[in-house]
């Protein structure tokens, strides 16, 4: 019997069949899906329920043309082809929503946050945390994710974001194409891994 | 009809009825399950598969003695009273197994990671990825996971790691007990997380 309790349908989709997507069909990504991904992701926790993940849908031909000089040249074909690419980021001034997100706790914004490299700590930290669902989110929608961080981030952060924003990764989205991947690449073992003390 | 392929109830066992627990049952978490929850979340993607997060369990009454002083006190009671506590770390040093874990691309070890702080940050970020997988990872075997990022972080690595590996959190594992939480906190609203250009 399994130790777990996830269905095996369930494992599949998210970690064992789904795969990291280098090439896409033509299907669009709805604001639907992204809607349904985000409803879903959003419950998964963060510290004092900070939330610090921002995330910007470049859907227009003038803002992928702004995107992609910035990406690495072997990340420009396929983000330049990918039905939808999300750009996600750390709000460094998460803060602000704190009173509203921690309603029991609404002293967190000054008493913890109010120095700004503490935040930018928490919300990086966070905010990749937040990444990480929202990557197997894209899956529990059915489509592949093709996360990278081969960009140029100062790039990134002034065309689309502000100072009060990180980038973290560019992640593009759709069905798999053709040829989408390689082949699995080994994972280490439990025993390389973890240990017992 | 539902814009997720993921069954509802596999919906509800990851994210919407999850939780993070502050209180445990005595059931212990055996090995077979911490080794189901690694062989799930092992294939959910890290970049050049870098696979840097470290694990170690602390399941003898001693090795739970010397990290309890280490954690901030309102942290102290459940981390003494949990099932299971796993420290979640960096590897630093991540870079020695990649010629294993990206075999047609072994010459990464030398041509991208060569120096340390690249390392380290790109450590520090895919670790944290694969501590979201492995929080999942807890919950799809049907436990609750408790994260806690409030400990003394130079304490933690002392006691329990080396120079090699960054503290990442302490995540307290186990069935939840009686009041194992507060109420669900609000989340933010869509259009506060997500833009369109």
């Amino acid at each position: 019997m399994s130790a777990l309790a996830l269905h095996p349908a369930a494992q599949d989709l998210l970690f064992r069949e789904a795969r990291t997507a280098n090439a896409f069909t033509a299907e669009p990504v709805t604001e639907e899906q992204v809607q349904a991904i985000y409803d879903l992701v959003k419950y998964a926790p963060t510290a004092y329920n900070q939330s610090p993940l921002r995330i910007v849908l470049v859907r227009s031909d003038e803002a992928r043309e702004r995107l992609v000089p910035h990406m690495a040249e072997g990340n420009r074909p396929k983000t330049a082809a990918a039905p939808l690419v999300a750009v996600l980021a750390a709000d460094n001034e998460f803060h602000e929503e704190l009173p509203a997100l921690l309603p029991h706790f609404p002293q967190a914004k000054d008493r913890i946050f109010a120095d700004r490299p503490v935040r930018e700590e928490s919300a990086l930290l966070n905010a990749t945390l937040q990444a990480a669902y929202f990557i197997l989110g894209v899956r529990a929608a059915g489509l592949a994710a093709g996360p990278m961080t081969g960009f140029d981030f100062p790039g990134v952060q002034k065309e689309f974001l502000d100072g009060d924003h990180t980038p973290l990764m560019v992640v593009n989205i759709g069905r798999p194409g053709a040829n989408a991947w390689f082949p699995r690449s080994p994972r280490l073992a439990y025993d390389q891994v973890v240990t017992t003390v």
